[in-house]
């Protein structure tokens, strides 16, 4: 396998970020890795949006990594999205925080964090700082967008937002409009995150947090874990297993779905920044692929990109009915020629889009490398 | 409609119940309410057990009530449940916090409650003791069992316990064991009750909780009503309607469905005590109708009344499959002639056994009705 050369980046743009709900971010930064080379053509580069609680870190390690990024079964040397071929960027989305401008980051001209002044921002947002990012990497043309969950609903907003950008769009396990089911999960963390004392209204010990924890936190994650699974997985994975160590009849004895919940839930506020979690968890609620273009349709009649739409056979958080449906919507705009909806076979739900990339990246390889 | 003749009574029982752990209740107090006569052979009885926040209170009005019991659109004079020709009995179960001897009663011999040195209970424990109110009234035959969710768990030990006591049992939106994805669920309100300053370790002021709240109860309620919805009875319900008050791009402005969650969520601390969720949930995490028993199949084995399993098509805190299972368990032991699997069609989710009594109520009669 070849090195995937693996480049971590960091943009910094002075100009204003002008936001969807009419406020701006001024200045901002967005961090990026880069995979393979981006040849002299500048048009072999594809764009990789990551999921809520991802990074730009997609593949490959940093010195001293256990695990790599988090699409590396898909992204590296002779796998499905090729870094011999094609040259691979994935950016941190703003709002979030590992790096590009997040609520954490210093509210210019102060040097205090932003906190709750920061804008909401949206998906439509994160893709536009995208845009800008590769306008300054002088790629003006892109063999692909790829993205699952959030990630897909990125996918999807360069298809509609930025029509001849993408040859291929390719948008898995997500949806035109976040469903209620979705948002419902979403809101357990945000009020578990707000209510913790500890929270402080926003005004939490930043670095505190980062190394103990917040516990408010940790519950919400267990409940987004659940909604990353199905019955049919849990069963597969934990199904009535009990801690050895525990009594079936201690009140607090615990099950091993609880022990995996405890570990997940509870590592999550030392990686992840509270405040980045409600920003995007509220992006990713009012995301709405037809806002602005008034019906699903005018929206998508606008796609010019090849559109692959992959389902998860399982997936509670965005049904396949549900990316199902913009394919069916592709066709009624007469754009049934550049849609294409797939399901894949798959009890994880939906997480199977990280955990079974086996699944279908040789689908994707397929995709990359037709010619269209 | 004829009078369904509601009457509430409070059975005290001295001598200790021996639990399934091993630990002894002792006193105990059972409350139940009950609909109907008894007839001069005492043959014409049914018992309702109810799920885990449900009570004593399932059919008709107190004085001043605007809402009636959780299931009067099943009980009552000329309905499925007809209280004009049957004697319905109604109890809450032990460990639930409506009057029956749960972990805010006093410890006697000591006035002050228990808390969480009250035993660990079981669904069996439950039936227990139920069983001895039955005694009390000199009821030795039951014409039937039923239930929904914890309360099918009852009725199914009713008829694996008490092989003779029940001719029918009827149980619905339930399973033979709890399964991840529900203790998961059950996972999240624990976590955030106990996590919640307040709780104080479960010393907390029981009458204060009651007049304001607890947050953590409220959040765990949360996740337990999205798990009694289906991802397409919340997009029918609520879709993605937004509370009209609210900007969309308000940080913490909010789609109807999190009003939804904010307002079944927030009121739960203050009628269903914390410390008795607690124990009415590990009662469901650890129910396995096959303890003690070594396999479903000999738990089965032992069944001598017919048994009716109603699945909901949309649930997914107890999937049909698993009531399914039940039922090719029985007939795996010959028993096939006794039981009877029928699946409900219902978008709705779990809640359907509460909500759709429509679907499934004339079923209910026809069984009640027949002679077997």
């Amino acid at each position: 396998m070849a090195d995937l050369n693996l480049k971590t980046h960091l943009a910094a743009f002075k100009n204003p970020l002008y936001l969807e709900s009419g406020r701006i971010l001024e200045p901002f930064e967005i961090a990026y890795e880069t995979y393979g080379e981006l040849n002299e053509a500048k048009d072999n580069a594809i764009v990789i949006c990551h999921a809520l609680s991802g990074s730009h870190h997609a593949a490959g390690f940093y010195e001293g990594e256990k695990r790599p990024g988090w699409w590396d079964a898909l992204i590296g040397g002779g796998k499905a999205v090729d870094t011999d071929k094609f040259f691979v960027i994935c950016a941190n989305t703003i709002g979030s925080c590992f790096g590009s401008t997040g609520p954490t980051s210093a509210a210019y001209p102060k040097l205090e964090p932003y906190r709750l002044k920061f804008p909401v921002i949206t998906i439509k947002d994160m893709v536009k700082a995208q845009r800008l990012l590769l306008d300054s990497l002088g790629i003006t043309r892109l063999h692909a967008v790829i993205g699952g969950s959030m990630g897909g609903m990125q996918a999807l907003h360069y298809a509609i937002d930025y029509p001849s950008l993408a040859k291929r769009v390719i948008a898995l396990a997500t949806t035109s409009a976040t469903s209620a089911w979705a948002i419902a999960f979403n809101k357990i963390a945000i009020e578990s995150i707000v209510s913790d004392p500890e929270f402080q209204g926003g005004d939490y010990d930043i670095s505190a947090v980062k190394s103990r924890g917040l516990r408010g936190a940790a519950i919400g994650r267990m409940a987004a874990h659940i909604s990353f699974l199905s019955p049919e997985s849990m069963r597969e994975k934990f199904g009535r297993d009990y801690a050895p160590t525990d009594g079936l009849f201690d009140l607090f004895g615990k099950f091993q779905i609880e022990r995996y919940l405890d570990y997940n839930g509870g590592n999550f506020p030392k990686w992840f920044d509270p405040l980045a979690f409600i920003y995007i968890a509220k992006a990713i609620n009012i995301y709405d692929l037809s806002r602005g273009y008034d019906t699903l349709e005018n929206a998508l009649a606008r796609a010019r990109s090849h559109i692959y739409l992959f389902g998860f056979e399982r997936d509670l958080l965005f049904l396949p009915a549900e990316m199902e449906a913009i394919d069916l919507a592709m066709k009624s705009v007469g754009k049934g020629d550049l849609s294409n909806y797939c399901l894949v076979k798959s009890d994880y739900g939906h997480d199977a889009f990280l955990t079974e990339v086996d699944k279908f990246s040789d689908r994707i390889a397929e995709i990359l490398g037709a010619e269209i």
